[in-house]
């Protein structure tokens, strides 16, 4: 037990992986709090298709996953937390309380959700969906440096997510993320949802500076948001009512 | 003046980027002292498709491209060197000096391969080529920590590239990541040039614990090796005399 001891009392240290779904183009990340004695870990947006590959990893590592997250409603993947929380007993799945959908844990604005000694901080970032939100990690000497916010579909990296579906509002959006997310330092690291260009990490400098739309003025950003002709998600009709029961819709009889 | 002699007084800072190409689901990385007033980078298994992507990010990010290098000479793709250098005057091509193929710069093992402050050590791990090699982040207070490390195929996540093309070998393979990796830290970060399954880096330690070919003793690597069964490279007839070349072959006229 003198081990842990030390360990508890050495600074919180992050463990953090990033890792890609190719069918949907969908990131999930893996944080825990490696100096903690139980190495407590969460994801956030785990895909169903890759709920086995991410569960292996989390063992191999040592960690105890205690939350499977989502950013928001996702439009073109069924979630995996429905998946992870029958897979790992005492897993809590986590969304935000606007997004309307169920899960064990509701955040808001505001709220800090700890894993170990670190924590993500919950900031309201609607207009791709009504209920979206982005994890930013804690601020403070004993959080890492610089600081990473996982911004879901509200801010991709050089562009964003749509705005026309599941309570989509582009001036919402841009209202998002100049207050929400372009407020942050600019060194911070910006892990988005998707990306579909091979990118993997965006800071808000860099955003604020070269992403083709968020950079224009408000009216400019909604013409643009209004004019992208985009087909229709090929993957809604199935992944939304999914999602909004965390991915558990066909598990239901079991987890009742 | 008097802030650049201020950053280059500051410890030197890596600006750190994954990059990936779809197709050949191949890794490029980033790598910029970002406290060096020039902002020196360069860029490690650039592929031919992705050139403009990588070119523009470096441009965006201010940074001064000055090395652009190979692991080894890819039988899956057209390394982007020779665009690169086409695009950007004053670029070097790098390649190891037993990979047999033409470049500005031939490396050697233990060659270190400075960009502003910070360097890459230059590791030999032959067996999936002849001429394969490690880029290892300097050791020392100044440098990276944890070390990073690129692999090329020497060793990939929970696998490593074929030998059976290209002067491989099975045993010589088997030595080089036995000898020349395994023996970096534990924390040393493994960034390999591709993953098939989404994951983006892995560590020493869990290869060392995780990986299915090589925690297992030298007889039965080779076995695993020998017995692999895999479909003749669909792109070595193109790629490999290209890479020959640094990816040249078509801009040779143009270039002398």
């Amino acid at each position: 037990m003198a081990s842990f001891t030390t360990l508890s009392q050495s600074p919180p240290k992050l463990l953090f992986r990033q890792l890609f779904e190719k069918e949907s183009s969908t990131y999930t990340y893996l944080l825990a709090d490696c100096s903690h004695p139980d190495k407590p870990a969460l994801l956030i947006d785990p895909v169903d298709r890759t709920v086995d590959r991410d569960l292996n990893l989390v063992k191999e590592l040592g960690l105890k996953l205690i939350y499977a997250m989502n950013t928001h409603v996702h439009a073109d993947h069924v979630t995996g937390t429905g998946l992870i929380k029958g897979k790992v007993p005492g897993v809590k799945s986590v969304i935000s309380k606007a997004s309307g959908s169920k899960a064990d844990v509701f955040v808001e604005p505001g709220d800090k959700i700890s894993f170990g000694d670190l924590f993500l901080e919950v900031r309201a970032t609607p207009g791709h969906t009504m209920g979206c939100v982005t994890y930013v990690t804690g601020d403070g000497p004993d959080q890492p440096q610089p600081r990473m916010a996982f911004t879901g579909d509200a801010l991709l990296i050089r562009g964003c997510g749509r705005t026309d579906f599941q309570g989509g509002s582009s001036q919402q959006l841009y209202k998002s993320v100049h207050s929400q997310i372009f407020t942050l330092p600019k060194e911070t690291l910006l892990y988005p949802a998707h990306d579909y260009k091979g990118f993997s990490v965006t800071t808000v400098g860099e955003e604020m500076l070269y992403n083709p739309r968020l950079t224009k003025d408000e009216e400019t950003f909604k013409n643009i948001m209004e004019n992208l002709n985009l087909a229709y998600p090929k993957m809604i009709d199935v992944a939304v009512p999914a999602n909004m029961v965390c991915g558990l819709q066909d598990l239901e009889p079991k987890a009742n």
